[in-house]
């Protein structure tokens, strides 16, 4: 990236131009924190390079330069990613999503940011703004991503998803206003299934306040340092996992191999189950020698990770991560995340859990992105911090 | 009803007031020229009442008193009428629905008229008139009512349902902006399936020039007229029916009792059959004395009628009436008519076909609400009109 500011703090690196060449590593970055959702980004690559290449680079905003009066626009995908590797979006229907929304609010936009950080919902902003002559906050809702629309931390602060703009490739728009962000969940759900199983939105329109109050910030930065640290760990022959881990914190968890994906495309949600064959690699969680059957739940992200012994003495099968923290699947050679979609028969995966941001384990947060949301009744585990005890099994 | 002024036509009665004593009779008229569809004519009654007791009569203008550059906003409603008699709408619903278009569309509204004239629709507008404080435009898009929301004549006149809102009872509102119309009918009957089968909308807002040109003028009029012969037929103890074709024209096909209604509330309608046994009532169907059996299809609205001879020499199945024809089942002692969803065994019923307006049998008009679009492969018939053959069969 280039630098055009000197306002950088230790976390971000201050306000600058994006261009063609640093997308990648948004994408690969992004499609770590992505958690197995967001889509695939080498869809999302093609896309933002396209726009970028049209309209020249966009400039990335870090919060400390954003105006508290400033009007926000959170834009990304809706739909089950299994259906966007073959349905692409075209670049104005992430600018028509902000202009919906903008036109009912009758607010000017002055950034878009992303709904959350993923593999396409990292690099969609960037078309938007292409488009719209905007710039781009560097933030997003979640730190991560998560498959329902309200799985936001402005929710927590009291923001609402409504009204929210919807838009897909056919030219349909369409604008709703709920009563809460359940109603707003389902009725664009309904209308994205409808529109093909995949639709651009534009949600959680903010102010600049709101934003620098509400969202992760620098989450853009993070990627894009995720991304860096990636190729530059494949160049230097030295472990792609160890660069991610620290770069972002959590720990190793499971090393293995696919023998079994199962997966439907349900309510506009990818929904299913991966069976790895492999060794658990996190220290404190003996026996680590013995082969363990792990499983994977998604739903879009991965949700939860458990093991079980294989070979003499099977069972005992215990949890090893849940949401709201961040689990992430990386092909074991190149670290590159693997999304839910993508999983395949005999791919040699590596596991990780990163701690998501702090918030998520509140209250608050947990009733909204916790494991019993999803439906498993089950504490979360935050194996992923040292300094937390895993509950006893 | 109150005369305001004295505009009034040969057709309709001129710009007046209308209060809570005119409702019974626009709605039992419209009941008639909503063929079946549009809902309890009953609730649309307890609805507008309200609505007029609260906020006084509303004035229903005659369309020669409307300025070319008026802003005309018709509202109905959509979904299953079967789910309409269990779940009422609430009459801020009808205001918000034409509160959200005016926004999306940053446009004042002036007038409100009805998307069809049928039970509910044709007294939803004055819901909304009474709540809004704006007059009702004497008119409708059909003459009649439809089952799918493109089924209005201001579609011939090249003008789009888009962009379209939609309002619930709980308080959930959308606008939709489609490619075309089929696609706003996909996406709004999905959004009506996921409030609950049954919400307010409004669409085709258009100029006080665009209102004259397109919709049915001084039909609210017609349906009073058609509700107060009604009326005086039942206290004079003459054929209502027959009062009925001496307002409308047309003629009655057949007499009977319901022997057996399958229906199902299937994609957001009601769709089914109703089989009757009796008699051909109209002379030129011969052979008129014997008994017969008669098939009614319908979606929302009554569709098609076929008969066939029952008792010796059974068989011999003809088609009496088709859409766009209006196809109305009145309850043989008082001529009121019967709902799709009112249809019960052992009612004692008349059916009569009623000629529709002459823009819908032409080729724009039929392909939009011929039989064929509905599904059977049939040409449409046109038993109404005295001058028009029958075809052969």
């Amino acid at each position: 990236m280039t630098a055009t500011t000197t306002s950088g703090t230790a976390t971000g690196a201050g306000t600058r131009l994006v261009d063609v060449d640093d997308l990648d590593d948004i994408a690969a970055g992004a499609a770590v924190l992505g958690t197995g959702g967001g889509g695939d980004p080498y869809i999302a690559r093609l896309l933002a390079r396209q726009s970028l290449r049209r309209h020249g680079p966009v400039l990335l905003v870090d919060p400390d330069d954003l105006t508290a009066d400033a009007a926000v626009f959170p834009v990304g995908m809706m739909g089950a990613p299994t259906v966007m590797v073959e349905k692409l979006p075209g670049a104005e229907q992430a600018a028509q999503a902000v202009q919906t929304l903008a036109r009912y609010l009758d607010r000017t936009p002055t950034h878009v940011t992303c709904t959350e950080i993923s593999g396409l919902n990292a690099l969609l902003p960037f078309v938007a703004a292409a488009e719209l002559g905007l710039p781009v906050l560097d933030a997003d809702g979640m730190g991560r991503a998560f498959p329902e629309l309200q799985m936001v931390l402005p929710s927590i602060y009291g923001l609402t998803a409504s009204p929210m703009s919807i838009a897909d490739e056919k030219g349909n728009r369409g604008v709703f206003q709920t009563r809460d962000n359940g109603w707003a969940e389902r009725l664009a759900r309904t209308a994205t299934v409808e529109m093909g199983c995949r639709a651009t939105i534009s949600l959680y329109a903010m102010t600049g306040a709101q934003a620098r109050e509400s969202l992760v910030l620098r989450s853009i930065s993070l990627a894009a340092r995720v991304g860096a640290r990636l190729r530059a760990a494949r160049a230097a022959h030295t472990d792609p996992v160890a660069a991610v881990l620290d770069t972002l914190g959590g720990r190793e968890l499971f090393a293995g191999t696919v023998v079994d994906v199962s997966r439907r495309t349900t309510g506009g949600f990818a929904r299913g189950t991966a069976v790895l064959h492999g060794v658990l690699t996190d220290a404190d969680q003996p026996p680590a020698a013995r082969t363990h059957e792990a499983r994977m739940e998604f739903q879009n992200e991965n949700l939860l990770l458990s093991v079980a012994r294989l070979g003499p003495g099977a069972g005992d099968e215990r949890l090893l991560a849940t949401v709201p923290d961040l689990i992430c699947t990386l092909a074991a050679d190149t670290g590159a995340a693997i999304t839910t979609e993508g999983l395949r028969y005999g791919q040699r995966v590596r596991v990780l859990a990163v701690p998501c941001d702090p918030r998520w384990t509140s209250a608050a947060g947990l009733e909204l992105v916790g494991p019993r949301y999803f439906g498993y009744d089950v504490d979360p585990v935050t194996s992923a911090r040292a300094e937390t005890a895993v509950p006893s099994r």
